[in-house]
């Protein structure tokens, strides 16, 4: 067993209208109790306990969702929180960090994750993290972790899993044939029934000198802007060259590219909850099939097969409907068909024109 | 034309569940926006500006909602204010303020009206007033309003209307033939088709001296009862007597068996507004059928025919939903179609047992 320190990189940088009135521009979906009673980053960093301590966990988000990284995250040191003035996507993220960590350690392990995923149960996941650590630490290679499709999926990139090369506990390590951007219906069908296609859940283990060797490779121009930003070290290069790094994925950046990349397939329960529909996905329904969330009580009667949200304090009261979202948060009410759910896009929308405060 | 003082008397004692979340034990529907930007009790004091001065009109309401009263009516003396203990319908009502206007002026005549109704436009309602006021001052009959049905409704009593006695500008007096309690449908389209019969508004008109003489007649106990009260002029006695006087509808206990009783019917705009439903009655719809309450604003996209209510400076967003009634108040949501907007009452019933603290 090889010895290296293990850090943690958690990805905070989303936001988007999908959960919407509870998710805002201020109000990201990982700094909502979407999946518990905590909210997602929470959820994600303590899921960590035992395998990387708070010290070792940096955050990479939004400067403006800085001080929520704070409020929610007491124990994380506050020089682990890296503000990105404005999104570039994931690739100036993970180069960000990665050249933070090898400040710090340069002979670390990383582990990149996205902070608005559920995983179930956390042991699980530890364990098969731990296992890819020690392949990364070994082999050198980029590992990004897949997950077996439950349905042919035209949201995610799928990854085709190539030979088994050796298996550890808690991880199956295998060569990956190649990375596939998100498909057509018909593509994700011919993808499902074939067995050897992945989705590609977007966390990462690499060693830091292996992240950093790719990113040279393949990303350069990010890769040395970041350098730059750290040599100065003030807000003021970091705004000015930060915004005009590449905005562009690490899995298109540089995945597809590298020479050594292996996926494991994992054995837990994932999801990444991407919109209202998904409730049901990570809570339990009641006998009526209801799902409620975010702490709010649901009172229903001749009622079925609703997804409801709202704060703790609060009621949700149903009679006599069937198939709904109803969500109440900040000052919104929202009413919508479940198989509608993804058109509160449209509302935003025409909100953003009429009173922009409420999205 | 006759010299006589004109008093009001706001019966403000309703409570009711049909306005749930929005109504609630220590809110009920006269204390809400229901029908505009003010709240309803504000309304029926305002709409009677320029024929009742403030210092003559008298509030009977529970004594829970007597701060709301101060609140909502800042000009009203606070010695107008007639605490409840417990609310015993309306004859103890009517005979407490007939009682005490009788002090403060003898001779006078007085308007005695529900503290939630809609009624449109001011101008015509108090002209029909004071019509009724100097016909009742005149012949010392009891002057009940009725309103032309304009439906078989089984909710309200009907009033069989009698011979034309004479016409005054505002009000054509008629004979009362008799009083009709709520009917079942069948009677009620009968009454409907034939003409002569209005509903019962519960909108009196009477001099103070004819109303307690009828009292006295009819209801005696009740009388002396509230005698025996104003006689004592203490919370003490007010608590012990009040809760023992008989629980009975002034229309039954007095109207109904009185000798001299007439109706004008009413050629102005009215509404109770009785449930959720009722609000396009008293709101003009948009373009898409839906009406909005309350102060929120409504955003709604490819839906119809929704009725929403919610306070100031918050959103009712609706997509793809059509004939509901969805309300958010007090830290509650409600979702129900609007042909079951009465059964709000079952919602209500649940949660008296498991949370009373939202009724």
């Amino acid at each position: 067993m090889s010895t290296h320190e293990l850090y943690a990189v958690v990805m905070a940088g989303g936001s988007g209208t999908r959960f919407w009135p509870a998710s805002r521009k201020t109000l990201p979906k990982q700094f909502l109790p979407i999946s518990g009673s905590k909210v997602m980053i929470r959820d994600t960093v303590d899921r960590l306990k035992g395998l990387v301590p708070p010290e070792r966990i940096l955050v990479v988000t939004g400067a403006v969702h800085a001080p929520l990284v704070g409020r929610h995250l007491r124990k994380l040191p506050p020089e682990n929180v890296l503000c990105e003035p404005v999104g570039r996507n994931t690739t100036p993220c993970v180069a960000w960090a990665a050249a933070e960590i090898a400040r710090r350690s340069p002979a670390s392990v990383q582990i990149v994750l996205p902070s608005d995923h559920v995983i179930r149960p956390p042991a699980k996941f530890r364990r098969t993290l731990a296992a890819a650590a020690e392949e990364a630490a070994d082999s050198g290679a980029l590992l990004t972790l897949g997950v077996r499709p439950t349905f042919p999926s035209t949201g995610y990139g799928y990854i085709e899993c190539g030979d088994l090369l050796h298996t550890r506990p808690g991880a199956a390590v295998h060569e990956v044939s190649r990375f596939v951007e998100k498909p057509d219906s018909e593509r994700a069908e011919g993808f499902l029934r074939s067995g050897r296609f992945l989705w590609n859940a977007g966390i990462f283990v690499w060693s830091t000198a292996s992240i950093l060797a790719a990113l040279r490779e393949h990303a350069a121009t990010t890769l040395s802007g970041i350098e730059q930003i750290l040599r100065a070290g003030d807000d003021q290069t970091l705004a000015r060259v930060w915004p005009n790094l590449p905005s562009v994925a690490i899995d298109v950046a540089v995945m597809e590219k590298a020479r050594s990349v292996r996926v494991v397939p994992i054995e837990f329960e994932w999801s990444d909850v991407g919109s209202w529909t998904a409730l049901p996905d990570v809570h339990p329904a009641d006998e009526h099939a209801h799902v409620i969330a975010g702490g709010a009580q649901l009172l229903a009667q001749d009622a079925s097969n609703c997804i409801a949200y709202g704060p703790k304090g609060e009621i949700i009261a149903l009679l006599g409907v069937r198939d709904l979202v109803v969500v109440h948060s900040g000052k919104v009410t929202l009413v919508i068909p479940r198989e509608r759910a993804q058109d509160v896009r449209a509302l935003v929308a025409e909100l953003e024109k009429r009173d922009p405060r409420f999205i």
